[in-house]
């Protein structure tokens, strides 16, 4: 399956004008060879040529696990005095001939520390992001990877049921994410999850990217709470908003248009439109309503084997869905000092609409 | 505290000839500033000049946060489309005047994406790796820093211990791993634990870097644990190695010797000495015992608020040690096919040593 994946990524970067791409550890690695490395000080490089045998350079001590991945690949290991690490980079461009080639890079991944190592062995080679080459084959999510995604959602929704006893006044954001974090391995998540559960409290939950403090759940909060489970290595990312006690009409008011402004944004979700569609279809709930200026992000994300990945849910992306997308569709209205509401789910876009994987209730429940 | 570790950054930086300093989401950011960034597809970088007050670039939506910090920072948000991502590092350059000026970065951090937006917006900047001005800094842990490493390193020790009734024959790789990673968090880790416990059994062992499986516990299986706890933001690091049920006496023999060069490793840590004789001492060990070639990684890394930091402890390594330097001693031996030994404790050299933090039994250990 691997060997299949490299093959589909020679193709693409060949119908895009690229040479090679150069990849550091991370899920795209991961995508294309089934292998797992951590990022760390010393450099790892996959290097992937339209007319060559795949390259590795890594460290020694990875090469058990390399050899492993069953597919075939160059190996250029390194020891660990730093003052050698250049060697194999020289070794392996010299074997894929990437001097002054075009060369294609993830931008949001690639580092100085393999950039500079690659420039200096590959003289005259130059260096472009390639994000979309890859991101054409990563995007169109096959029957398998939708399933471990459904199994994903279902995990964190079990996990947040679990958790929702524990949740009254006077516990604190803190407790509400270390128990959540619990629920969500106990149900099944691997222990790298997608990211750190979001619980976000009173005047709290009007940041859409708070980090859980010592506030202690009073009545008359919101409580935002974003979080996320990983099944075999693919992601879920939800969110839904609770009251306290009683919170106040306006808050009520913000819940409400936001779970239609949820509800508009998937009923948008279709194949052969553009990804911008569904975030004008979401916000135009919300600006109707006079709380334009309130849901101040974009309405969602793709997501995978990474937590943010392509296609993104902005206004201006003109990207055509096609069945097999997966994102997320997360309004939000957000009362500075005094409260917020995001109701989060995912989505995959089929061949004649989408199919929502989440159905926890996404009304205003009040915890108490 | 934050104020004060920028200025002491911008000395640094102009005592190495930097003008300024360019910094991605991650530790160090953190430690310059408080603020908490997670690592995405949108670009955020701090920018550290000698002469200007520091800028940050960021999304819109994480400005609330920024603001949060108190510090004097100058904020260039930007929005949601990408085609206008330019904008704000133009500003940011302009206003710090960094044409043509010789900018620092973390070679294993600084991605092309800051990368190329910063080398756009000031024509002219050579960029160059800086890790050693920040590494100054950051090596040399004060008293706070080491007690949240204490705690660290005592929260993961009763973690270990919380697990050890329920490993026994049959009970996977992956289910001790889950487990140790549940007792973490009970134990009070933070929820972004430094990285997934490594659990390795019988052959396994023998791979430094295993990731956990479905393979499950047998007698006369080697069996390492490689785990570690987060407090405060700080870092842990431990490994132990146990027998499941009798061993053959081979294998016993390299635990024996590996606990001997854990002990030489760190009897000869000590402040003035240079990183590498830390390693060359544990490694004489090993050598002696005629296991040489099975000890292929270096003895050990510095810990902190990353799991890898300098110092690193490698035997060319000439970087000398000082107060307040903390960092792992792992030596190990791997005998491929049959079963390997690490042991791994956490030390700070002190003015007139070093202290050990761990100080779980080293010996073998049988579990059945």
């Amino acid at each position: 399956m691997s060997l299949a994946r490299i093959e589909r990524l020679q193709r693409a970067l060949a119908a895009s004008g690229f040479d090679a791409m150069a990849l550091t550890p991370g899920s795209s690695l991961t995508y294309l060879t089934g292998l797992h490395f951590h990022l760390m000080e010393r450099p790892t490089l996959l290097l992937i040529s339209t007319g060559a045998q795949p390259a590795l350079i890594l460290a020694e001590l990875e090469v058990g696990k390399a050899r492993g991945a069953g597919l075939p690949l160059q190996l250029f290991p390194f020891g660990d005095n730093p003052a050698l690490w250049g060697q194999p980079f020289e070794q392996s461009a010299q074997a894929l001939g990437l001097q002054g080639k075009r060369i294609g890079v993830e931008a949001a991944k690639m580092r100085f520390l393999e950039l500079r190592y690659l420039e200096n062995a590959a003289p005259g080679a130059r260096f472009e992001a390639a994000d979309d080459a890859l991101g054409s084959l990563r995007m169109q999510k096959d029957a398998e990877e939708v399933a471990a995604m459904r199994q994903a959602v279902q995990i964190a929704q079990n996990a947040l049921l679990a958790t929702l006893p524990s949740i009254h006044p006077g516990v604190t954001e803190r407790e509400v994410a270390s128990e959540l974090y619990l629920q969500l391995l106990k149900a099944g998540s691997e222990t790298e999850a997608p990211f750190m559960p979001i619980v976000a409290s009173g005047p709290n939950s009007a940041n859409p990217h708070a980090v859980p403090t010592e506030r202690k759940l009073q009545p008359g909060d919101l409580l935002v709470i974003d979080w996320g489970a990983r099944y075999a290595g693919y992601c879920s990312d939800l969110t839904r908003t609770f009251a306290i006690g009683k919170v106040d009409e306006e808050l009520r008011r913000i819940a409400e248009i936001t779970a239609r402004a949820n509800a508009a944004g998937r009923a948008a979700s279709q194949p052969e439109i553009a990804a911008g569609e569904v975030d004008q279809a979401a916000r135009a709930v919300i600006d109707a309503a006079g709380y334009g200026a309130q849901f101040f992000h974009r309405t969602g994300h793709g997501l995978g084997l990474e937590e943010h990945e392509p296609p993104y849910i902005f206004g201006e992306n003109k990207l055509i869905l096609a069945p097999g997308m997966t994102y997320t569709v997360e309004p939000g209205i957000y009362l500075e000092g005094k409260g917020g509401v995001r109701i989060e789910d995912n989505v995959v876009i089929t061949a004649s609409g989408r199919e929502t994987l989440s159905d926890l209730p996404r009304e205003l429940i009040t915890l108490a």
